[in-house]
């Protein structure tokens, strides 16, 4: 298998380098305008073949990764698509989703974001095991092939990650809450701690473990998160419209000693915590569940979707295409027994023929 | 020495760990009215003597370190300071200092407060090396015995931890913004999540490293941090009313979409987090500063504090009283050059004689 990697920074890079420790036999084609990368890209492993144009790096290729700043994304994406063979899948890795599902609607094109990354940029600290364990969200549209959706599904759980199906309007609202919203308050966090010790004259005092995790994120990587906070700003804004009204219940309990008021806000905030980790880690042996589908384009991808929207874990799936071409079956590999009912019920409601249950 | 350890759980009894596994010849004496506490404590090595109440466990101490809530500190420490010998340093480690300041003044008390803990309570938990490294402030007040708190600052270095003297107000206020600020923020963030996530009856996300380092802290130890919030209340309504105010210009740049004023924002608050931890981790060659000073009540605790509050990090400090008793001479170890120039400059403005120049 041919892979094409445009723009080869950091996570280019690791996908670079994971796929070729990783998938026996693939060929990764690389192409990046930066001076040097490629050579750099090359020296690390991370590519087999340096292109000297996006259009050479698509030759052949199977599936394309476009990972670049999300500002430039639009362009970069139509250009693979005009490049790319009708059989190739192309995707990126951009942190917000809604800007770009908005600029396509061609079938090969399937958004992804992997939850990954580090403080330092660049293919030279690319990494073959960044995406061990990671989330990687694709943001199918609704005309994305089942065919194409499937296969990049694989590639990114032959890379270490686990991938999660998610519509890019709720993938961009989720990103707000649990990950846009941190590191605003990580900055606005060191800059009032900053601005407290300087407009007192005095010592900095030794930073304690809280504040120290508190502001890990802050002022991170500002290529990246300017465009971040310019392609999500209303849903961040929104966030913080919320969390500012907690905030002033909260001081109004703390000016009127509300020791009872207090005492359970933090313990449901000890109770939420504990909820969201448990889920996260939630986990049970592996069901297999096979489903007929008419053969059109979209319906893989929404059924991925909606197992995404139920929380379904799909370890890996499999696509066949019945005799008569109309329609298929495609075979989940889902973890967890609820998980597992969770899919059946949802495949009923969708009017999916169950040939095998879990 | 015999020292005495008034509440044997996670802290007291890793003050007595750590201080019979550092401090030559030294006896631990406990008391704890928690069932079994003292068995326990025993077991663990925490203690010598298991005390049958707080008199006894005093009788013939050198030093008191009370560990309990903060809601129970006052009562706790004027029970110790009745029963302790006139010569007997009397301290405490709770988180907020202004309480406890307002309680006694009396000359053998010196408030305290070392920066280290852990999720895990409980005697079971103590750890000698808890205090390695941290940050210990101690609140002398303004009749604190100048002998008294030398050999208090001595004993919290012996325990591990770097002594810093700070006045209660400003403890309390420095707190309020870089710990417990952080842990309402983390408190609100995981129940926005949790809300959001509730609300829109989807699944959970893996959750992101940023949202995971954010939160870490939230829902800490409700039995001693409703204390914290009752105690420091004003002063951490304060800062969220700041910080509110900072969001909502955030907010209002985001949904605007002021591309330059949140890159300049992200790029000052990297800053801003860089400046903070390189202050923390600055150092240097360890200078020694003889001053004379005039034998009298609060004259060391004033000293100590005017060169906390210039960010002076004392090694060691001993004292000598002169012949007539009248006066006596403090040696101060103090780390990197900057700070000794600024110790140097201090006691020219306090007015005491600098018999060797760092």
């Amino acid at each position: 298998m041919r892979l094409a990697v445009i723009g080869v920074g950091l996570i280019g890079g690791s996908i670079g380098l994971a796929a070729r420790e990783r998938i026996p036999g693939v060929t990764v084609s690389g192409f990046d305008p930066g001076a040097g990368v490629l050579d750099a890209a090359g020296e690390r492993g991370a590519i087999d073949v340096p292109a000297s144009s996006l259009a050479e790096a698509l030759e052949g290729a199977e599936a394309c990764f476009v990972c670049a700043p999300v500002g430039s994304l639009p362009e970069l994406i139509g250009k693979a698509l005009a490049a790319a063979d009708p059989g190739c899948v192309v995707t990126d890795a951009g942190s917000t989703k809604r800007l770009i599902a908005a600029t396509t609607d061609d079938e090969r094109f399937v958004g992804g974001h992997p939850v990954a990354g580090s403080e330092s940029a660049g293919v030279q600290n690319a990494r073959g095991d960044l995406f061990e364990g990671a989330a990687w969200y694709l943001t199918p549209g609704e005309r994305s092939s089942g065919l194409l959706y499937e296969r990049l599904h694989r590639l990114v759980t032959q890379l270490g990650a686990h991938p999660i199906a998610i519509d890019a309007e709720t993938h961009d609202r989720l990103l707000a809450t649990v990950s846009h919203l941190p590191h605003v308050l990580a900055n606005v966090l060191v800059s009032q701690a900053a601005r407290a010790l300087d407009s007192a004259g005095e010592a900095l005092p030794r930073i304690g473990p809280s504040f120290r995790d508190a502001t890990r994120v802050a002022g991170a990587n500002p290529g990246i998160w300017t465009d971040i906070y310019a392609t999500n700003g209303e849903l961040i804004a929104a966030e913080i419209d919320q969390l500012r009204e907690q905030l002033s219940r909260v001081a109004e309990d703390l000016r009127r000693g509300e020791r009872q008021a207090i005492d359970s806000w933090n313990q449901r905030a000890r109770e939420d915590r504990r909820r969201l980790l448990e889920a996260e880690l939630a986990g049970g042996p592996v069901h297999e569940l096979r489903v007929s589908v008419p053969n059109r384009p979209g319906v893989l991808a929404g059924v991925a979707l909606a197992l995404g929207k139920g929380g379904v874990n799909i370890v890996d799936m499999a696509l066949a295409p019945a005799p008569d071409n109309r329609s298929g079956a495609i075979t989940f590999w889902i973890t967890g027994d609820g998980a597992a009912k969770r899919a059946r019920e949802l495949m009923d409601e969708l009017d999916f023929p169950v040939l095998k249950v879990p």
